[in-house]
This record gives structure tokens, sequence and C-alpha cells, in this order.
């Protein structure tokens, strides 16, 4: 039955139901928890099908989530070099991306998050595995003090972006990045791998 | 003629009028633009009765955005005691609000303040007339600083409670207030009163 009402590579809306079905499994399942193969199934098409139009899950993931950057793409960047400068090129590549064009898609993501259930679970898993995973993965500290910190590190820099680019409150909404590179730096920087013994001790 | 139409003390619908006209005024002229005459002329009412109803344009502005607790209140508080533990306290006291049932209110707030420019312009008047403000005016800092440390603190403060409360990332969500406390006190101290020297070179 399924193959007979199945969609075919060339339907226009082939894609679009292939994303549809992509972000209910991600939204209900997590990132996790979602497999291609769910998610074809759903779309009635073939597994071989998710992978020719999207290549991997993570890039199924950003398409379905709409996400405007790909943080595969910029991370590595940030964290090649010193480990001292991690904070401060991880503020100036997020301020970076919110400067930019993408900026515009990442409020519409917000707005879309802060009302919308499943958004918000949309971009809890965009901030655990495709940005906070990659990133945690590489610093020498205590494997269970890593999820805390990393969600300090979010909380920090989305409120610098509500701030910025939504309440927009000056002076942040206007400041030079690199004035706010120097201020929220040494945050990021202490929530990734400062000692936080009096944190974990509570 | 506006005499005429005026509306009494004794109407259920004056309040109201009085409040859709405040919101109106604090934002369009901000809080420091809007005057009780002016408010009270759009909602075609006598001043006193403004004064009659909500006593002062502190309390008539935080009854026309809704806002779930007044600052004065909590703040005195939180200003009491040593600067060292400023940081500490604020947060503690921010926290409390949000895991209050006031909290439910607050996330009604930051969601219309997300996606309605009218709030957001609302929520950006109470930052800084009804919390920063009074919180800055106590700091022994160079006031040229004040507005980008204070729009530093509602970054992290906001950024914490859409992590916690709207976005609902693990483990910021349901961590114990204290474990917080002791993790973001510091980064609020360091922006109200850390030395900014490399921020403000920039």
């Amino acid at each position: 039955m399924a193959r007979r009402t199945g969609r075919r590579p060339g339907n226009p809306d082939t894609r679009q139901a292939i994303l549809d079905a992509a972000r209910a499994a991600f939204a209900e399942r997590g990132f996790d928890g979602a497999s291609i193969r769910a998610v074809a199934a759903a779309a009635q098409v073939d597994p071989a099908l998710v992978h020719h139009y999207f290549g991997s899950k993570d890039r199924l993931f950003l398409a379905a989530m709409h996400a405007p950057v790909d943080p595969a793409e910029l991370l590595p960047r940030v964290l090649a070099g010193d480990r001292a400068g991690l904070g401060e090129r991880l503020v100036r590549t997020f301020l970076g991306v919110w400067d930019s064009p993408a900026g515009t898609a990442g409020v519409a993501l917000l707005r879309s998050a802060v009302s919308n259930e499943w958004t918000a679970r949309l971009l809890r898993e965009f901030l655990v595995t495709q940005v906070l995973r990659r990133i945690l993965d590489q610093l020498d500290v205590d494997p269970a003090e890593l999820p805390l910190r990393g969600s300090l590190v979010a909380s920090q820099l989305i409120g610098l972006a509500v701030m910025r680019h939504v309440v927009r409150l000056e002076p942040v909404a206007s400041a030079a990045p690199e004035t706010l590179v120097a201020a929220v730096g040494p945050t990021v920087q202490r929530y990734l791998t400062g000692d936080l013994a009096e944190v974990f001790a509570g």
C-alpha cells in the first residue's frame, strides 16, 4: 500500500514531504532518536532518496529546521588555535553569523522557538547536537561537567542574540562586534574551561 | 468635546482605557518621554484619576505592560549588602521570580516581546528604567560605562530565563537555583563592577 502511494524522485513535493517528516521525527524523538529510515518511511520514500537529497542526517536536520548556517562548517575555525582564546573566537563567530544575512533567519527561528514548542525542541536539538557537542568534545574537563557548561554557554550567547537583534537594547544592539567579543568572550571561556568547582560542589 | 465624551471614575472601562493609553504612550515615547498628563488626555480622563488608580508613573507603567513583579520592591534587598556579592544576589532574586508563579507571566511577556515590536519596546523600557537604572545608580564605576554594563547584565539574565523557562535546555532547565547562582553570579558581578578596560578600550 505504501509503495503504491509512494512518492517518486521527480515529484517536486517529494523533497518537501521528506522535510515535513524529518521535522516531525526530530521534534518528537530528538536528533539521536530519529533515523533516516524512519523519516523515509513516514515520507513514503526510499531511504536512498533521503540520502540523495540531503547527504547525511546532520544535513537533513539542518534543512528540516531551516538552520541558517551549518555549524560543522563554522566550528573548525573556532576550535583551531589556543584553548585560552576559544571563548573569544566562539563569540566572534556567533556575532558574525547574527550580523550577516543569516541573522534574519536566526531571528525568525528564535521567534518561532519562543512561541512554538516544536521549534523549541528543534532549537534545543540543534544547540546540543550541532553546536555544543562539537565544542565540548574538544575540552579537557570532567565529562560530567560538560552538559551544564554547554547550557551556560548557550544561555549567554542566546541572551546576547535576543538583546542585540530582537529586544534591541542599547548599547548592545549597535556595539562593535569586537567590543562584545572583549566583554562576553571571558564569560564563555569561563563556562567552557574555567574552574567551576564551586558550581559543581553545590 | 473631550469633556463631553470623557470617562468617569465609576466606569469599569475607565481603568482599562487608561492602561491602553499608557501602553501606547510608553511604547511610542518611552518611559521618560510619556507623561501622566498625556496618558490622561489620550484616555479622556482627569490626570488626578490616573494618580488615584495607579499612584505613580512607575506603577502605571508596570500595570500597562503587565509586569509580573515590581522591581522597586525586590531590588532594595539585592542592593543591600556587600558589593562583591551583588552579582550573586541579583541572579538569586532573578531566578526566584522566574521560578515563582510570576515566572509564567514572565514567559508570556518574553513570548510577546520576541514576536511583537511594541512589547519589545516596553520590555526595553522596563529593563532600563525599572531594573538596570536602579542598580547602576548604586555602582562606583565610570558613568560612561554604565549603559553597556547594564545591557550585558540583561543579556546574560534574559538568556538564562530563555534557556531555563522557554527553550528548556537541560541541565539549566532543572538545575538547582544555587548551582546557577554560583555559575552565573560571577558573570553578572564582572559586568557590573569588574575591570572592563579592554572592553572600553575597543
